[in-house]
């Protein structure tokens, strides 16, 4: 059965008074949240049942809708593919029970993947995992090259994307429950916009769509997230060639460490009337007034 | 090199106001965000050298602090371990360079453990997955039966928890960037707190503190967390046998579904002065007012 992103059901709201506590039932909003699993399927193994091909990638879970962006986003990402070219087809699997949870890639002939690269790739994050700064230049490595963008931006714009984001952002306020990534034009205009429960499903949604249409790298962007900004979003970002990647809340220590290392301007607690800098000054610092402040 | 879990860093503020923007320079707090590694080495394995005899299960990033704890209730939390018994030690891997990013637990002699398991345990996720309701009962399974708890809980009690959760988290209010899992009696007494960008390895740290004392299942407790409320944190906290499960802030669709499986309570929307109640509402409805409301 097909889902939405969203579904209805009753709950209980309860409050607290002077008088004591009081309840009533009513209809609620909440995102739906289901696993999801990805495989890839080589151009040789095409005329293979899918169940004997398949390379199951990963399960995760995701909020439905946009799975199959969510799966071109997410191998990107990891570089399990190169680009959009590398996909023939991105289809949910046929079989009966698994209908929307499984997503089948398969891709194009000549596309290189090598079946081990799963369980390096899982290496590759774990020695990633265990070194430090050596580590973070591993993930960086030739896939994710320094960010090539001679964009800057006007302070006023990037304070303005929060209250575009919440406008855009219908599902959010209904559930109170769904992450949301947005790509802005370097004015400030609204490109697109993916949800998730998950923020870095949000964001593999979001870049998913962009190489799916062939937008990649996303020279020319600007990327708000609603949440905390995380070593795994600026990596996703950084791959994706995003020159300024803005947060609504703070990131965190390794994201600043990875944003300063691939070029890329990061901005957190992005609340009019403000921001922070963590990273990349310089694309911010020729629209504002020299020598002010410290 | 052990770091804490918040770093300290010179930001730029930027104000924009009528005038244009303006731009001062200041310290600021970040949660730091590091790789940590999890090995298991079982204990007819104890003399040969780690590295060649540690099966390493898990890299995730997380703030450095409560690291052994982290790496207890994660193992705990995913069904890798039956209890504090199974557990030898839990050390930093001394290697020079991976010192406080990789760590060792040493299981007790005669403590099941299989390889083989781990990737077993990869596909039981994963054909949780991709089976809906099934998968439910597959995760839930021996492991996590039905919570047994004849706890209940006062509203009053529960709504104001998040203000308690706020003065003991200080590190979130210095950096806006830690989740937080914590312990609370059904009187409100504030029993534990852990924090950690993560808001999974907030509850891993939780549970795994308390798996440590000896004080799992906590069938007389009440847990608060941070954020939102996903499936796998109500998993961990089914696991470790906890009645009431609360959020600040919205649950996911499944988060709702395997708490009415566990017979959990699940409250969301905890903010003075009320809360939503969507799981096992039975445990508040002795200290609520029959038939008041719908």
């Amino acid at each position: 059965m097909r889902r939405g992103s969203t579904s209805r059901r009753p709950v209980e709201r309860v409050t607290v008074g002077p008088d004591g506590a009081a309840r009533r039932t009513r209809d609620d909003q909440l995102a739906v949240e289901e696993p999801r699993e990805i495989r890839i399927i080589r151009a040789e193994d095409a005329d293979r049942p899918a169940d004997e091909a398949a390379h199951r990638v990963s399960v995760t879970m995701r909020t439905p809708g946009a799975d199959f962006e969510l799966a071109a986003g997410f191998l990107y990402g990891e570089g399990l593919i190169g680009g959009a070219a590398a996909i023939a087809s991105i289809r949910y699997c046929t079989d009966a029970e698994q209908q929307y949870n499984v997503v089948n890639v398969r891709l194009a002939p000549g596309a290189p993947f090598d079946p081990a690269a799963l369980s390096r790739n899982f290496y590759a994050t774990s020695s990633c995992g265990v070194c430090g700064k050596a580590s973070i230049e591993a993930v960086m490595g030739p896939a994710c090259a320094r960010i090539d963008s001679a964009m800057d931006v006007d302070p006023a714009v990037l304070v303005a994307l929060p209250e575009k984001l919440r406008q855009a952002q219908r599902v959010f306020e209904r559930t109170g429950g769904l992450h949301a990534a947005a790509q802005f034009t370097a004015g400030g205009a609204l490109v697109s916009i993916r949800e998730d429960v998950g923020r870095h499903n949000a964001m593999d949604k979001l870049v998913g769509a962009a190489l799916l249409a062939g937008e990649v790298p996303l020279a020319e962007s600007i990327v708000l997230v609603s949440g905390r900004t995380s070593f795994e979003l600026v990596q996703k970002a950084a791959r994706a060639g995003v020159p300024v990647l803005a947060g609504v809340s703070a990131p965190s220590s390794l994201a600043v460490e990875l944003a300063e290392q691939a070029g890329m301007t990061l901005a957190g607690f992005v609340r009019d009337p403000g921001f922070n800098v963590y990273a990349g000054g310089a694309r911010l610092a020729r629209r504002l007034p020299q020598g002010v402040g410290g």
